[in-house]
């Protein structure tokens, strides 16, 4: 299952996170530091597949973490609380506390938090400085910023929501940028001309990690069985703070977009049926997501399919924020810009045009993993 | 989503099912009748999407179906008996009523009975008759020969069991074979060199319809994203006569193999678990199959997903049949012979070698779509 | 099962239907005649089992039906609807055509319609007399009024909404008066005093026919076991006109408001989680409802209860309305007034006062049978 | 929810676990330790209800452990090795390792194990001395014998199962006995005599803590609302000693013969369907049980109920286990003897008649606290 790329050594490779004291972050760093020491096997981790063996990928040993966060909680309690929910391993907090220490004293002020007196380009300017200081005193060649943050309202007006300001001091600091939540990020008009000057590759929107990824792969069956979906209703249950976020129905209202997107798109046509996401603090950051299907077959025969996922959203978005954060970042190595399309596996409204089925959005993924291996014959960068 | 392919106008081919009063074989014949009639669309057949259009299959109004059985209830009744189940449309039997007096006029006895004293070769020689009699009467171009009985225990010694009698039968008649069952049919030691030099085509074996259906997308997915599975357990609730039949712990050893395959080929290695099948009247032509599966996240977290499909086997089985049929048909008509792997789309236990996942699948069948309407250079017939 | 009460030979007893032109009254005039015919047994009907043998029921041959409605399509076309649907047996609208025929020269328009100019008075007096010239022309002993109407949106202010009018009208007639919906019905406040002074037995809130039936079992155990309930969270799918209905958030609010009550009355306490009711015409008369239960047990270990219930409303509902039909005329003729708090088996909200758990409710039920039984000796009648 | 009973202070019970380093055991006795010390709410505990204030239960505080069990490892290893597995809460082994070092101090060797050349009277002798000197030992007032050992094989012919030279040493002891597990205990027939003459109170047989509780509130609903079920099927997963034990086909005999008492009683009569128990090792101690009922409702609308219930079964059974131990303990100061039937609440397969509801169940079981509170007027001993 596992086979270790073969990193540059030597170097480093920054991974500054936008809410990096949120659940995923402390997921992300105290799980890169314990795969690394072999405590855990890199499960959820396509990076760490045979297909991506000799692609060039920054090893896990050589990448470091910071990120702006609004909220104080140091990392090695945060992950304390995390083990208590069940989420970290019971013992793991303490035996990485040392990495989680480390990247914790990375972590610099968020904002524009209430009575903020900056404008949007003082804020732009100051994150920007915060990840250039941060790449400079961590001697990495590099830093991906990638988006981890609680969804945001979806913004109204010409205002740059937080998520923007910040994919803006991405771009200014010449980073490439990942946007794993459905907040606007680079997606906002006013940073159409500056992604596109910035000559940085970026990937969002959305990560795909429970309900949406197993749409992904039931849309396409009933498509290619020619059978004929006549509703797809669901309903997600969460506690944690991403419960609490998107019971706000703007910001599920962003969310659900990207789910129903998914199955219109592999479905060939928008399909009745509702998503709703309850906020059930009890459950904490466990996630059950109920679907039914009602889809007909031959002769008009009333069909069903139910299914039920119960995970762990920090478990399931953390390995895939680092394969994010390393794809990323050996894309800029390779001289890549743009949108990365063929990231499309990991995103429920993904950038640019691709496949919208998993197993197609897979074999896109196989062929980047190969132009970011053939690294000496320049045909990578010619994109 | 349907787009009726040209077929060759005035011709006739030739269904020759055997089981030919079961649910399944009724359901064919109705439905397909039904589909011509412009009575229901052809929900679930895949041969009748856009990508089939051009590829010489032939045309639905010209199907002929004939068959053996060893039970007397005429094909009207059974599809009245469906329709009072809800596996059939009220009104359907009677609105396709000369159609299934139709089929039903060619149906022949099947065996071996008890106290029938022809011995295999007679048997095989009795049955290509049948066949034979019934492509000559019919005026069809040919006849493909598709096993939809029920299914029967693996069969122990080198005696022939009553599927591979028929199969047989068909490599005598000159007929395309399609076993759509997990029963032997042409899997048997010794028919094996009869089947090799008979210069058909042939498909099978047993049809993917519900559970096997999913695990072929589900089981990807979570090899593509690199999620540990622990465990894959399923329980069918079936009532109908394949109920009764795969009670027999003999039957079921048959199904469950080919579902268990269908495990260990997408995720990489057998996996934990068992499956159940239950005989439960009461569910009448309709299955529920549940499926639990534990797997492992990121740092070991513990998720689970469930399943519960619940369809109608014979509306969900016979357009896939029409298809094979179809498909078989045009496939002899190309030249084609030998195993057909490109069909693994259609099946649990594919005939040849070729990928396990069914957006695989689907690529292959698609690439088969192109191979069958390169009709005038060739390139098909060199197989 | 089924024991035949005795009825009073030779009266008749009306029911008035509130709606009666929907699913569940369609259902109620179908299946009363398919019963009495024999067609069918009396499943879902719990007055004909043998606990209410000698009860002095009303039996179900004397019935008959009439009513309000404000749409126009005759019950017999209704009825081939439903069938088609699944929701009645093929071929029973045409078995019972005639009951269905008869039902429906009785029923008259309800109101008030847009343009209507009569006032609240002059429109309960119109349904009064239309409730009064039923019982004179049938020749019934007495009517009972059951509203199986649409739910309405809560009402706002002093104004009677629809079902309150049709409530008032019943008391006016001097009817027995259920209400199996939501809506409003006598519990207004400008109707209280009405009530009171009628001195008639009346009974309601919601008739309790899938989830809230479940959570009036599911409830009880968790509380007898001492298990924590930490959230209850559910979903409904359904079509037919009750989706629509129900898809107001208006009229949502007054039936969650019940199924909550359930919940916290059976645990002790208000528990955390939602309940959606989505509109999915696709379903048509048929509901799924997806339960969710996060509960505590020793030493905090965290477990999980999922149900599935899928059922056809009507015929879940109609088999109740007999029932109460039956029960509510039996009260009258017994001298019984005011809230019938004894069948609180059949509500998610009842009037007056009784146990919670649908055990306790049904004991309950059986000690009312008693009370009826008890004809000669006046008992019943000291109330 | 809570209401400490007033136990008698200063005075000890003993309570003697058959299979004492199993899981269930060791989650009695740490559990126990951690409610006494304030550590964790009694949940699961029905004794620590209100309707269980003084009824003279032995105080939790005075419980004092000890068993037989054939197997070596460490009561505080053990529950490490819990904690670990999610059963106990981490960090609950060390809080409460004096306690677990304390019991595994008072477990003795069990058996018979092979090449054990004692008869069974001089087993029994020795079992019932290792209980007495555990009694004396501990200064208790007495000790109940509780059997939490894993499922045996259905004993075949005279000889006697372990389960029964336990419940004979208890016997002999002068212990009252409680079985929990489906095995043969005290239901043997070579131990009839010796039962009824002890004057000894028993109850039994096989905890009912998931699927079958679930039943037994589902089974009445069903039954009270004259709904006629037509099949009732399930699969239980578990892993962890009870998961292989019952793997074997005869150890789940005797198990699924309790589950299928119970629907047959509650529904009237057998119902078709069969119950299945996997060994899922993945699951470790949880179990998912999967129920799938067929049921018809008016005019044989056909519908369906599922559940899922996910649960720990040792966080199940354990304070169900103390609770007995209390209640058994209590009924002997009180004098009464033979079989306790009204403690049906707790068992699949209960001693004695009692009905079969967990409703009617939970109605005796307030009953029989009821009787155990009566402790001066002498009413209770006359049984």
């Amino acid at each position: 299952m596992s086979a270790s790329p073969s990193g540059s050594h030597g170097s480093r490779t920054g991974v500054w996170l936008i809410g990096a004291r949120g659940s995923v972050a402390t997921t992300v760093v105290a799980g890169c530091a314990a795969v690394t020491a072999g405590l855990h096997p890199p499960t959820g981790m396509v990076t760490e597949t045979p297909d991506f063996a000799d692609t060039g990928l920054p090893a896990l040993s050589s990448l470091v973490f910071g990120g702006h966060d609004t909220v104080d909680c140091p990392l090695p309690k945060r992950a304390e609380a995390l083990a208590d929910g069940g989420v970290l391993p019971p013992g793991l907090p303490s035996a990485v506390g040392a990495e989680l220490a480390a990247a914790d004293r990375e972590i610099r002020p968020g904002g524009p938090l209430p009575g903020d007196t900056r404008d949007e380009d003082e804020l732009i300017a100051a994150f920007a400085a915060d990840i250039t200081d941060f790449v400079r005193r961590s001697g990495a060649d590099r830093a991906v910023v990638v988006n981890v943050a609680s969804t945001e309202p979806a913004p109204t007006g010409r205002t740059l929501p937080a998520s923007s300001l910040y994919a803006a001091a991405a771009l200014r600091a010449g980073c490439p940028y990942v946007n794993f939540t459905p907040s606007t990020g680079l997606h906002h008009p006013e940073l159409a001309a500056r992604a596109a000057a910035a000559g940085l590759p970026y990937a969002g929107r959305d990560g795909k990690t429970g309900q949406t990824l197993l749409r992904s792969v039931l849309g396409p069956m009933f498509a290619q069985r020619a059978l004929t979906v006549r509703a797809w209703s669901g309903t997600n249950l969460l506690g944690g703070g991403d419960g609490a976020a998107l019971a706000d129905p703007a910001a599920a209202a962003a969310k659900n977009a990207g789910k129903e997107r998914v199955l219109a798109d592999t479905l060939g046509a928008p399909v009745e049926g509702e998503v709703h996401i309850d906020d059930v603090p009890a459950l904490g950051d466990w996630k059950t997501a109920w679907d039914h299907i009602a889809f007909d077959g031959f002769l008009g025969a009333r069909m069903f399919l139910q299914t039920t996922w119960q995970g762990c959203d920090s478990a399931l978005a953390a390995p895939l924020v680092l394969d994010l954060a390393r794809l990323a970042a050996r894309a800029q190595e390779r001289g890549l810009s743009g949108p990365l399309s063929e990231l499309g596996f990991y995103f429920k409204d993904p950038v640019g045009d691709g496949p919208s089925s998993l197993a197609g959005q897979y074999a896109e993924l196989l062929r980047f993993a190969e132009r970011l291996r053939d690294g000496a014959d320049g045909r990578g960068a010619q994109r």
